[in-house]
């Protein structure tokens, strides 16, 4: 261990000390005091707006210097309206319900209990992304108003742009008298800072959130050891069962692969009922007109001329492009068991009027978000009214599909008597 | 890696797959044929009372014969009305709601999204457990019922046992038509399997639930990969607040101590009030007219000379015998400062009359469970209604406080439209 190694975990451990204590003060702060920190730090980002634009144009600049490319640029730059998009997120926020100190059951035991279960902050986040700037808005904000602290770990590519972020976040915590510790950005692009969150600050960090690509969090789920609340890919399937109706189909198919490509709720692979396989020719004709590369088996090229041969590996790949996979299967019971053997748990959905294919696909399928005559594309927090998201999880503990303010909580039982005692 | 740790581990990696083969029919499972599958093993139970008695014989001349303590042997003895009790919490758990499929949530979109979240299981539970026979049944019964299946490893003194037990679960399965491999008992004592349950079985195991001494859970925690529902010690608070009525206080003080020591929601530690010195007096006298040993701080020794002067570890020790800290603080907020410092996250109960004292203890703690005069033992699946339980967990994930068969389940969103498409 090099002595700038051991630096960040001296630095990250304090950081996570004061997260520790700063999450003691928001945990029983008012849900005004919450809101009206959000609400201040939408102001400072619109106040600052000039400041931030001055930042990210350092970042931009190297980047530029470093040949970033095209995708990545565009992640990381903020302009005028995107930042306008970040206040109008962050007084979104604002506005929802406060999660803390909600009743999810209550009831009465003969012994006189009288037993509440509230919610409750998880204590500490710690929130690793990567490029885009304006995750360090909405995941301070999205923490905050689920009354945690935590600790912002940004890429380097934005580190000016997420600091003058951070710097309208704290603003808004001064105006509500909130600690400034709440919401922290770790000031070095150290790499051992990330490996010391993993790893060595379980004391201080209750629950990690990687934002980013497939690497990121794959190394994340493999060294954390906390939970992590995250889907390592959105490989979401279309089933368009024997029983669909066509214009349904054939509208769901499409808007889940190109309405947005690059999100994880985008499908990434058709299967088609060999007893609707008029329905999914005119499926894979949509896609191929609209310029989607479509892979598939023998039986779909036997559709259309203009599909290509699949690879073994492109069933259960996330392309987040233009492409998509496609296969006939045999019925609903096909379906169910390609994507248990390609999926990814995310999202999938099955075209059909027949109740018990539905209900077979819901039953048989364990993914987080199970859908049927809906495109894959609503598998997001805005749209399950959840409000903002910090992301989609597929994990089977605690927080699972898209992850708000509420599922950045825990509770605990409140239990009232008059002199209970246990026979 | 000696050959029977390698084989240990080939063994367990076996075990792993099949449990999760049989997970997937667990998970559609009927609601009856997990009821008759139970009601058949608490029948076998029954049927087969001599031949658990003998094997138990056996665990117990093997025990005697290595000289185990008399607690330990107790713990491991099975007698008529000891297995009548297995077989009466097997037809419990067989009568309680079946929470598989049970909606949590629903609601309405303006997309037109209909958006359920229902309960599902959560795959494949491991429980590692020591001496205690019926933990075997209980265990494998509650894991049923959530539609998970269980690998159960219990401990070498009582593997005749947990195996004749094991076998009454099986010949239920058998009957109902379930699959046996749901119920698994690894079969060898090779303690290799417990590292491989740890930290080898992540693609087969979802849950660990460790059950045993603070030295087992210690090293599940430490180890494991997997997410674990526990606590590591039970150290309750009981809090005598200035406006506690006297005579709750006296009551609830002695039951939360004397009931049954050795249980994780016995009393550890007794907080009095400054203001209240003339309620703690007459407290402690109770206890240690109980005949329980009360280490006190000075000025608990100055109301009662029978106190005995606590050492600085003895706050924050979990005893699990006739032995209670005890402390003079100032006021709730004194009561709180100490619980946060020495507390384990379990239990704490205040006993007062006045709802702001109360309200401060419930929303400055963040232990599972907080109570109003009542007492601690009350911290029990059964007591909070929910049936048996496997367990009480402490950590903030997903299964807080008493860990029945609803808490063994997660969740996923199901959606249906009628060709929703986003914009």
């Amino acid at each position: 261990m090099d002595g700038e190694t051991m630096d960040a975990r001296t630095l990250m451990r304090d950081l996570g000390a004061r997260a520790r204590a700063a999450s003691a003060v928001l945990a029983t702060a008012t849900p005004e005091a919450k809101r009206a920190a959000i609400e201040a730090a939408a102001d400072a980002v619109a106040a600052r707006e000039t400041d931030i634009l001055a930042a990210n144009a350092r970042d931009l600049a190297t980047a530029d210097a470093r040949g970033l490319s095209g995708a990545m640029r565009d992640r990381l730059l903020l302009t005028p309206e995107r930042l306008r998009g970040v206040a109008e997120a962050l007084r979104a926020i604002a506005a929802q319900d406060d999660p803390v100190g909600q009743v999810i059951d209550a009831w009465e035991r003969p012994s006189g209990l009288r037993i509440r279960r509230v919610r409750t902050p998880l204590g500490v986040i710690g929130v690793i992304y990567e490029s885009r700037p304006n995750v360090t808005a909405d995941a301070g904000a999205l923490c905050l108003k689920a009354g945690n602290a935590v600790i912002l770990r940004g890429g380097s590519e934005s580190a000016q742009s997420s600091a003058a972020l951070h710097g309208a976040l704290c603003a808004g915590l001064r105006a509500a008298g909130l600690p400034e510790d709440a919401i922290q950005l770790v000031p070095t692009t150290d790499r051992a800072a990330v490996g010391a969150m993993l790893a060595d600050m379980a004391e201080f960090i209750d629950v990690i959130v990687p934002r980013g690509g497939k690497s990121l969090v794959a190394r994340v789920q493999a060294e954390a050891r906390v939970p992590v609340f995250a889907h390592l890919e959105g490989v979401c399937h279309v089933y368009l069962d024997a029983a669909a109706d066509p214009a349904k189909a054939r509208a769901i198919a499409l808007n889940a692969k190109i309405r947005r490509t690059g999100i994880c709720g985008a499908a990434e692979c058709l299967l088609i009922d060999r007893a609707a396989l008029e329905t999914g020719r005119r499926a894979l004709g949509d896609l191929l007109d609209a310029g989607v590369e479509v892979r598939g088996d023998a039986e779909c090229r036997a559709l259309d001329p203009r599909v290509v041969s699949a690879a073994a590996d492109d069933y259960g790949r996330e392309f987040l492009d233009r492409i998509i996979a496609a296969r006939v299967v045999d019925g609903v019971g096909g379906a169910i068991a390609h994507i248990r053997r390609h999926g990814s748990s995310h999202t999938e959905s099955i075209v059909t009027e027949d109740d018990r294919a539905a209900a077979r696909f819901f039953a048989e399928l364990d993914s987080a978000i199970l859908m049927r005559n809906a495109s894959t594309q609503f598998a997001d927090g805005g749209e399950f009214g959840m409000g903002a998201e910090i992301g989609i999880a597929t994990g089977k503990m605690h927080a699972r599909g898209p992850v708000g303010a509420v599922q950045l909580t825990t509770f605990k039982y409140l239990v009232e008597a008059d002199c209970a005692l246990r026979p």
